[in-house]
Formats: C-alpha cells, structure tokens, sequence
C-alpha cells in the first residue's frame, strides 16, 4: 500500500473534473472485477458510455461500484488517487442527455455505437497523495490538456 | 468502456511482471472498494506488503480481489489493462518469506514499517489492449527502468 495523505473534497472533485481515464470496480457473486474507461464529468456525477452487452452495461446498472481515477509518478515515486462511490445507473431521460451532450459528453477512444450512459453520482468522492509531497493539480491540467 | 482487443495469457503475465503500481479492487457488505498499491511479482503472485490495520489488511486476507495494472497512454488515445482475480492471503511461512525477499521483495515507496506481506495467486489472468494497435511491451519496459 503506498503511503497517503488524505486530501479535501474540493481538491478531490477538482481532480476527477480534469481526469480523462479511470476504472470501475464492481462486485459480482464471483468476486470484485475492474475495467478501465474514459470518462466526464458533468454536475456531481461520473459519466461513462458503453453498450449494453459490455460488462459495464451488464454488470454495473443499479449496482454499488468504485471508481478510481490516479496519477503515478513512477519516476518521482510519487502520486494521487481519488475514489467515488456511488450506485450506477443508466441515464434514459431525454432532458437529462441533452443537458449532458450540451456540457461534457463522455467521448470513449473507440468507435462504434455506444448507445448507453451510465452515470455514478458521486455520493462519497476520497482522495489521497502518495508518496513525497507535490502539486497533484499541476500533473492533472497536463493530463487534461494531452487528452483534448 | 475502451474499446479493447484480448491479450494472450503469457503477453498479459509478461506485463504484469513488469509493472511497479497497481490497483486492488475488493468487494465489502457497502459495496467495491479500490487501492492504489506498489507490487511485486514473485512465481505467480503478486505480493503487496501493507500494515495490518490498513484497508488492505483488514479487508483483502482471505478475500476474492482483483488487482488491475494498466498503461493509459492520453496523448495518444491507448494502451493496456491486465487483471488478476484470485483470493488474497497473509504469507506467514518463513521460507516463502525468505524465498520472496531473495526473488523480489514489494517496496512500498512509502516508508514506516508494513509488516504484513499479502500475495494474490492468479487463478484468472486476463489482458487487453485499448484503443488503436501498438506494442504493449515497449511501453511496460520503460515504466520498470523508470521505478528501479
């Protein structure tokens, strides 16, 4: 486990707003799994795009899930994480998708028709610096502007 | 989700043995929790070393956990993923111990003492590539050089 320093909610929140990629982990009856996805953010919800049929789209609906987003420095031995909980559930109002194309759509690397989003409204978000100390927002706007 | 091609078992065991951080994912009566952790490969485990009163060792011994290491590459919209499910155990036996620190002992970047040394045998290893084609390996080998 690496050595952390818990940081604030506004600090926490400020860094999953600039993340591009993070994982999900949920729970099934054969124990945890973890799949990597891109991401948005819009309001105080995670968005993510999927298909219905992906392990997300199966698995992750009205369910309990974690989902992490990180920075680690390998070479300076150091880092951030932060973790939101949350149950998934899939956005179907018409309203609520247009509001979310209008501010941030979640923009998946691959193609293909990914009809469903999957939003985790962020009811416990926990972040942690590890390693030495060091400016984890400065990494995370280099992150951000690389991805757009 | 990321669009993603499976790897072979030995491509994904390969990258594993040339990670340095990953993420345990664990399942609790409140739902998925997630763990940034250094690590190290020893046979076919991995071997995280942890205080007993952290998450980690209070909540991983005895447990179905998946572990997950990945490269994420912003710039250029890919990279990798491996998962390793399996049941997280304390390593107690002296020998293991003694075999494992001549091997390759887990270095937490951070300092203190973690006494606790928790291996997840891989019962199930499974690897993706995501989004556009490149070489997993060429990646993975400059993350080792960078943590040693």
């Amino acid at each position: 486990m690496l050595d952390s320093i818990e940081m604030s909610r506004p600090e926490a929140e400020a860094l999953l707003r600039i993340g591009v990629v993070g994982r999900v982990a949920l729970c099934t009856e054969d124990g945890p799994h973890v799949v990597p996805v891109n991401y948005s953010v819009v309001d105080d919800q995670i968005l993510l795009r999927t298909t219905s049929y992906s392990a997300l789209g199966r698995l992750a609906r009205g369910n309990l899930v974690a989902f992490e987003v990180d920075h680690l420095d390998l070479e300076q031995h150091h880092g951030w994480s932060v973790v939101v909980r949350g149950r998934a559930e899939v956005v179907s109002d018409p309203a609520e998708l247009d509001h979310i194309e209008a501010v941030w759509p979640p923009r998946p690397w691959a193609g293909g028709n990914r009809p469903l989003v999957i939003r985790i409204p962020w009811s416990e978000v926990t972040g942690r610096t590890l390693g030495r100390g060091w400016d984890p927002q400065a990494q995370a706007a280099y992150r951000r502007t690389l991805a757009t």
